[in-house]
Parts: structure tokens; C-alpha cells; sequence
């Protein structure tokens, strides 16, 4: 999946994912309303609610962007019918060719972190038949547990041609509280990174390995570290926008080559139309509002990588 | 929730927790075979075995017994089929007055975090109503993120009498990389431990706090150390049995007054009919083999404390 993944970032010409990270907040009134007249006050009024948004969502970006990246804990919160318009989006999405990226933070002891591979990137047996749960493109993967939690999705991301990114240094006001911790002088980000580094050298793709990083977009100082002892992991990320990351801080979250990096929006781009910028789209030009921030943060990106 | 699982611990005599962690192994042959027949090889197939087997686990044991500890990864493991059975799975535990402990590990920045914690402990809004999605009694908690993340899960635990139980140091063979590293002369896991200590005096319950820690049975020199750190904690204890923890390695993980932890044993009670030792009571009698296990483990921790 990363051949793939970095082949549409040079064809679209956008290393940006958009985070479909569907709240009430987000979600226009109109679409909500109209389900609750359909299914009543449930959750099932608010899974097709997702669903609905997600896809003018989808249909409006697809063509210009190579990935999304649903925060699977949006979709949790309305229960088993938040998880299937989760599923749904996930399906949808990659009909569309888009590289999807489940942030799920999973991380367990060994044999469970493998149900959750199992879960997310790859298959499970019944009876003689190979069925994929949820099937996403990449996942990302908390590191708390230490290497026996991650291997097993490097495992399945070896056998399914899937990708992770592991957790390194989070884009939270609070991220450093133990990720920044000296150990022999160093942070605790930079010894979980050169782990990452060791497990990317042998899951590697064309140009870039299967296992990739995520490091916050409001940390450019440690952006720049953290490129370098990554040389060959992709970097996700998020905290652009929203989070107060600018376009100016992801130069160095990038390589020489102009790749390493894909930024993730997810309330800047899917609420775009509740900005005073793009308000003249209004509620029901949510996508079209989106499509148009989509344009903006591409230039904002490609500006400050010239 | 952290008063009731007390008093239900001293009323069984039992300060333990089974793991409700279904997995094609541990699945009687018979049940999975007859779920592929009348659904087909399919996910609501393995959906079904999985709640028939837990449902018959779950009479067997829950006079005995004052909580379980379901692992979401092996029902995410099967998708939204999967998910479905782990609902039923809590609604039906709650229905025999067993606690739940979900263990869910999940852990974000602090909106993302609000969310998983809405969904597995709390209620969300839709229209005018107030729903529940997962609504377990405890949920695991991830805390490499900092206290952003965690916060949220503490406000719904006041909110809803719920309580958490975040990782401090984990059971499996790997743990120690980064949990053990030294900061300032001391291990993570003892940093991590000091600010739940803290977050636990906020949220107080009667004699404990609502505010629990994972350590694992396999580490009981640590358990020593950390039971003192955090005297007003419940500490959630894996790793007991399969894993490799034995009776006499949990002392330590009590206090004086004989509470303060809480064993789980998953393979070792709902496989036990797989073990040598219950082999007499075959397949068809799991749930009957379970609760031998179940009072076997009740003796082994009471020889222990004595």
C-alpha cells in the first residue's frame, strides 16, 4: 500500500489525507434531523447520519486527495450502528481508490495486538473461508507495550501488503508528559522512533517501508529529529489546522525528496463550511466547502515546500 | 461501580476477574461447526459461537464470580458481527449482576479520548436523548498519549460511576522497553504510576478509588513497588496462569486489608476443558470445566493471602 500511496501523492500532487472524523458538531443539522425523522432519537439515526455525510464527502474529494483517515473512535461512540457506517465509509472509500487509514491507536500484548492486525489490516479464518473484518489500508499502533505489541501488525502488514504507523510523538498540548522524558539523555520519542526505524528496514517497500511514524504537526522542532532517524518511514501528520499546526512547520517533516510526509486535516477540511472563510457555501454546500479548503491546504503545503 | 465490585468481591470470596477473550481455539469444535451450518462460513456465524459459548460461561460462573473482563480485540477480531456478540456479551453480564471490565485499552488526544469514553462507559446525545452505546462498568486505558488523554475517561467516571483501570505495567514479555526505561533515576512505569495516584485521589469512591492500574501478575517485584505508590487503586492483575503468574507471586499486589486487587485468569478458565487436568468433563461440559477452574483459582489466591 505504500507504492500506491506515494504514487497518487505525486499524481494528485497532495501529501494531505483528510480526517473523516464525523462529530454531531460537524455533521449539518439538516442531514442529522432528517434521520431522526426517519429511525427516531437512535443510534442508527445517527450512523446513516455519518454515512450521508461522509459520503458527500468522499464523492466531492476523491479525485483530489489520496487518502482519508477516519478516527475510528467518532464512529464507536454511536455503538455497533457508529461501527457500521465505519465500515461502510471504509468500503466506499477504497471503491473510490482512496488509501485508507484506520486511527484506531490499537496496541495490546502479543496474541491480542494480532486480533486487532487481524481486525483492521487483515483476514480470519471460519471455516474453510478467509474473510477481512474491516480491511483498511493502514492502521496506526500505539507502542506503550513495547515490541511484542507491534509485531504482529507488521506481520499481517507483510503478508496483506498493509502499512502502520506507530505512535512516536503525539500532536496534544500533553504528549510530552512521558514521550519527552530523558532515558540516557535522550527523549522517550527518540528511542520508540529508532525502533521504528529498525522494523521499517525490514518491511520495505519501492522508495519507503510499510511502517510509518506519527508525529504531530504542533512539534516542528522534533519534526526535524525525528525525519532524520526515520529516513525511510512515512511521517503522519496530524494536528494541522484545528490544532493550530501551520503550513510553515511541515518542511521539515518532509525528505529531501519531497516525500516522508502526509499532513492530515480532518476538522479544518469536513467543517470547513462552519468557517467564516468558506461560510458563503452554507450548510448544504458542506462538501463543496470542503473541496475548496481541500485546494487551500494543498497550496498552503506546496507554498511552503518551495 | 468501584463500591459495588468490593462489596461483590468480599460477598464471593473472590477477588477475581475471567477474561472473556473467545477465541477459534478456545471455542468448543461443536459449537463453531453448528453456527457454520446454519450461517454459513460467515462473521455472524462466528458472531453466534462466540455468544453461545460465552452465554453458557456465563451461567456457570456468575454466582461464583464478582466481574468479568471481556477483550474487545477478539470480537473486533470478527467485525461488526464480532461487536455484536461482545454487546449482548456485557448487556447479558450486567443482567447477572457481574461488573464489567472492558478491556478496550484505548487512548487519544483528549477529544478523541471523550469519545471512546462516551462510547464504552458514558451516553451521547441524539436529538433529545440521552443513549448508551456500550455502557461497560470499567474500561482499560492507555496512557502514552498524557494526561490529555486521559482526563476525559476520569470526567465520565464521575459522571456515570464508572471507574478505569490505566496501564502502568503490563504482563507481557516485552513491557519493559520502554515501561522500565529509567527517568531521573526511575522507571516510567513508576511516573505513570504516581499520576494515577493522583487523578485516583480526585475520584474517590468509598474506601477506594474509581481511578484504578493495570500491572501484571508476571512482574510481582514491581507489583510491590507500585502497590504502595498507589494505595488507593485498585490494581487489575493479568497474566495469572496462562500467562505464566502463580499464586504466591500475588501477594504483593494486595494491601493490609486483604482488597486493593483484582486477579484475571482468561484461558485458564474458559479453555480449562482443554487442560489436562479438566479433561474429564470434554467439550461439551466448557462451562462445567470453567468453574472447577474457577474455584481451583479461588483457593490457590486464598492459600496465598493466608
Amino acid at each position: 500500500m505504500i507504492n500506491k500511496l506515494i504514487s497518487d501523492i505525486k499524481k494528485k500532487n497532495a501529501p494531505i489525507v483528510v480526517g473523516l472524523d464525523p462529530t454531531e458538531k460537524l455533521i449539518p443539522d439538516y442531514i442529522i434531523a432528517k434521520h431522526i425523522r426517519e429511525q427516531g432519537e437512535t443510534l442508527e439515526a445517527m450512523g446513516e447520519a455519518i454515512w450521508e455525510y461522509n459520503k458527500g464527502l468522499i464523492d466531492a474529494l476523491y479525485e483530489y486527495i489520496p487518502a482519508v483517515k477516519p478516527q475510528i473512535a467518532m464512529y464507536e461512540r454511536y455503538g455497533i450502528p457508529g461501527l457500521n457506517a465505519y465500515l461502510k465509509t471504509v468500503k466506499y472509500c477504497k471503491e473510490k481508490g482512496l488509501t485508507v487509514i484506520a486511527d484506531v491507536k490499537r496496541g495490546d500484548i502479543g496474541s491480542t495486538s494480532a486480533a486487532y492486525a487481524d481486525a483492521h489490516l487483515g483476514e480470519v479464518s471460519v471455516g474453510g473461508s478467509r474473510l477481512r473484518p474491516f480491511d483498511a489500508d493502514f492502521a496506526t499502533v500505539n507502542p506503550y507495550l513495547g515490541s511484542d505489541g507491534i509485531r504482529p501488525f507488521a506481520d499481517v502488514c507483510k503478508e496483506h501488503n498493509k502499512g502502520i504507523f506507530i505512535l512516536v510523538k503525539t500532536s496534544n498540548p500533553s504528549s510530552g508528559e512521558y514521550q519527552d522524558r530523558l532515558i540516557d539523555g535522550r527523549p522517550l520519542y527518540e528511542l520508540v522512533a529508532e525502533n521504528v526505524a529498525k522494523l521499517a528496514d525490514e518491511v520495505m517497500g519501492d522508495e519507503y517501508s510499510y511502517i510509518g511514524a506519527v508525529v504531530g504537526a504542533t512539534y516542528p522542532e522534533q519534526g526535524k529529529i525525528l525525519r532524520k532517524l526515520m529516513p525511510k518511514s512515512f511521517i503522519l501528520v496530524p494536528g494541522y489546522g484545528a490544532q493550530g499546526g501551520k503550513g510553515s512547520d511541515l518542511v521539515h517533516f518532509f525528505n529531501e525528496d519531497g516525500l516522508g510526509a502526509i499532513i492530515n486535516s480532518s476538522r479544518g477540511i469536513i467543517g470547513a463550511y462552519q468557517n467564516e472563510k468558506y461560510a458563503s457555501y452554507k450548510e448544504e454546500g458542506f462538501a463543496e466547502a470542503a473541496l475548496a479548503a481541500v485546494k487551500d491546504m494543498k497550496e498552503d503545503i506546496a507554498s511552503a515546500l518551495r
